[in-house]
């Protein structure tokens, strides 16, 4: 039996994850912990809870599991809105979690030593950038949220190091298209302005389509974190925080490719409404990428936006078993 | 008036930049807290107590000092064998402060806004190296020290972004000639080749003497920590973070700087003896950088070890106003 808790299991990714764990691991006992989860989620175990109390990582870490997903956290609009929240969900959470973990990794007398998949973010990157981000590129991150993503990164690389835990984090490119209701996240309109209009509605977007993002979609997401679970970390050479593909376009690229998937009806529900806030925030962000150790360590992604759109369409309008995420 | 408040205060820099805080700020109204003090220290109030606790962050804020040196640190050896007990000190303590200035900064209606200096260090740099480390070579430490620094430099850009202190992180390299006793840090024989037999005395060399490594005097560490007390922070274009010149060397090199200061007698006192320990994590350090940021934005260092070994005898042996550092 392999016991898999996912921390941020109510989420979008979290419960997507929830459904492909049985497929990867047949003999899994998963648990789900969130402070929420969706009416019809995913069928596991659920433990409703505050990520942020220290009481929470004991209890989580007394179970031992073999596998631990942390991937829950608040979204960097709302952790610059509201900075004390951000860095005790953001940061603070994942320092109790460790401190829990190496507990039981000693009182266990060294042989616990859990594999932990933390999904950090491409925000731990803050410009001026170079081209195309390399696998040696500074993070100075411009969001508290980016700064938050990054301490992790480095306790996670720390007590991996003394032998705690055995920890990965993955910079997940920014997750397009997210199905379901937008979110804080200021990152959310690169998935609103496909979503919508494939839903025949209107979608705002914020700021300019010569906007460059990094994109990848849920469904590869969820095959990074399954493809963490198994790597060889001694593969990492002690650099545990890794840089992933993606797909790099701008605004107007991903909607010509919205154009050739759903025609200029689905184009025309896009209404530019320029946002200073979220263009301040975007603004930070990287671009592009040569996440070369990502991709020679067997991470995969989508090789275009139209892929990208596809996936969307596949997963959450031509399947009836689309979940509704809460956040 | 000017209320400087210095943590790690009763430490070797904290004691020669409080001699030097009267110079640079007449109107100087200096505050040294640590844990323990020299019995003949530098003639200023001194707090005593333990940095990492919630409750002496709070009580050093509501002074709100305008200037804050923060030198507190339990040393890298030390770090790497007390794992809770470095990050306790490293990085909550900076968490703690940083929460205190933020509250005093929100109780002052946004007009107090610190300036913070943090002595980070080059140990925020893990290998593989280049050649010479850049301004824009990422943080990957492989040691809690580092990482603990690491994790600061990001608390203390996201904070001073957000406008709560207006914080720079110096990146200081190893510092030497220490004077006084050994301390615990890993460093410590690059400054004990010098020094012992300068005074006459045996040392050990536990590492190769093709070992290259990144230097700066007390004298010049005190400089980098003045210069960041007037620098306007608006240059740094948000990167927070700097690395500081210095003069990089191999330890055969600082070895003949000896025999020129002092001839083969005080060569002979060096005594060879492998220690794998120190090795291991020397051998993480960076050897070699590029700082231009540093440079052009007014830091200076010894351009020489020949420099850094006059600054010792100047400072140490010549001057009878020597401090005994306590760690």
């Amino acid at each position: 039996m392999t016991k898999i808790l996912v921390l941020g299991g109510g989420g979008m990714i979290g419960q997507k994850l929830a459904q492909r764990l049985p497929g990867a691991y047949p003999d899994a006992q998963v648990t789900l912990f969130d402070r929420a989860f969706p009416a019809m989620g995913a069928p596991c175990k659920q433990i409703t809870g505050d990520v942020a109390d220290p009481a929470t990582a004991k209890r989580l870490a007394a179970d031992r599991p073999d596998v631990i997903f942390h991937l829950a956290a608040i979204v960097s609009g709302q952790a610059e809105a509201e900075f004390d929240l951000g860095w005790q969900i953001n940061m603070m959470a994942m320092w109790h979690l460790l401190g829990a973990l190496k507990d039981e990794h000693d009182a266990s007398g060294g042989s616990y030593r859990p594999r932990l998949v933390f999904t950090s973010s491409i925000a731990v990157f803050g410009g001026p950038f170079p081209d195309k981000i390399d696998d040696e590129f500074l993070s100075a991150p411009r969001t508290s949220y980016g700064a938050q993503k990054a301490a992790c990164e480095l306790m996670v690389s720390d007590f991996s190091r003394k032998g705690f835990v055995d920890g990965i984090s993955l910079r997940l490119p920014t997750i397009c298209v997210r199905p379901g209701k937008p979110n804080a996240a200021a990152s959310g309109f690169f998935s609103g302005i496909i979503r919508e209009p494939l839903n025949g509605q209107d979608a705002i977007l914020p700021v300019p389509d010569t906007v460059r993002h990094w994109h990848a979609s849920p469904r590869a997401a969820v095959g990074f974190l399954l493809h963490a679970t198994g790597l060889d970390t001694e593969r990492l050479d002690g650099r545990r925080a890794l840089n992933l593909p993606g797909f790099s376009c701008t605004v107007a690229e991903q909607i010509e490719a919205l154009r050739r998937a759903a025609g200029q009806e689905a184009v025309d529900r896009i209404k530019p409404m320029p946002d200073p806030a979220i263009m301040a925030i975007v603004d930070g962000w990287p671009r592009d990428f040569a996440p070369n150790r990502g991709i020679a360590l067997g991470f995969e992604a989508e090789r275009d936006f139209d892929e990208i759109i596809r996936v969307y369409i596949e997963e959450e309008i031509s399947s009836s078993s689309s979940v509704s995420p809460v956040r």
